[in-house]
């Protein structure tokens, strides 16, 4: 790995506070606040995550962010790649004919929503979140894109817990992570 | 007004889409999905962001977004600006010790939650977010804020309803926003 490509990444990982047992006994919350309060940290996320798409994902065509922190870097991304954004949302927060999906959390069940003209058939997509944990909300995102029939090409996120096995639930699309714990 | 300022307003307002009848009836939900999409859209939303607090407020120090479409532009006007961005979240979301304020909404309360260390004593913020309406998560957003003892200098919103008189509920805070209903 590239010396600045290593000396962005210890930005990055100096930039995550732990907070254990949040939300709950046991949990060990990594908090990415700091890394949104340090221009130079968020940069560098950027910076990461543009290389990684440009040379693996060049056809990129949009940039899709689940509800609510990959709004945080999915439009910066998108903007630096001069590729649209899109959101999939909490259920009830899209105006217009919406397509969704029902996936299940630890209790009860959710449901992942996008605008059904959002994405075109064929449409070249990466995916975007802060995190990921055991994959539930990002396989129910791809799963909600496969309906629209488009091409999804791979998930970023900035952080990933290993132990959870979200990169095997997400099999066969590739993730691409940051910091892994 | 400038010709390439107006040029970039005309583009901006030509991707917000009208939905009438949502989330209830009587109401037109002014969807910024489009500029989301369109990145010469969004490059003109942050470009007029960013002219108006470099004349405006060229000593802001950081930019505080709401949860949830707020997170989609205070990064990237942060990120312009050279400054942190910091979020205000709905009430559980953040780890750590944290400052809340309950607001109304039509139906019941919800609270708006800070981490107490986000923001220091006299720092200078700009609050964000994609619309002002009535102005309650906005109003609620200053007074966390000020608990704080930050020093508020303006809100900032793409859209903005006229009708609804959120403008005077933020008084003395000025309110810049980019489109008016």
């Amino acid at each position: 790995m590239a010396a600045d490509c290593e000396s962005k990444l210890q930005l990055v990982r100096r930039h995550i506070r732990d907070f254990p047992d949040f939300p709950k006994p046991g949990i060990v919350f990594r908090d990415i606040c700091p890394i949104l309060k340090d221009p130079a940290a968020l940069t560098a996320v950027i910076d990461l995550f543009e290389e990684h798409v440009r040379k693996n994902h060049p056809q990129v065509e949009l940039i899709v962010g689940l509800d609510a922190r990959g709004f945080l870097f999915g439009p910066l991304l998108a903007q630096r790649l001069g590729v649209g954004f899109v959101m999939i949302r909490k259920k009830g927060k899209l105006p217009g004919t919406t397509a969704s999906v029902a996936y299940d959390l630890e209790y009860g069940k959710a449901e992942a929503e996008i605008q059904e003209d959002a994405v075109a058939p064929g449409q070249k997509i990466l995916l975007i979140d802060d995190l990921l944990a055991t994959g539930g909300t990002l396989y129910a995102a791809g799963e909600l894109l496969k309906k629209q029939q488009a091409e999804i090409m791979g998930c970023l996120v900035v952080i990933e817990l290993n132990e959870l096995n979200g990169s095997d639930k997400l099999k066969p699309l590739p993730v691409f992570s940051l910091v892994q714990y």
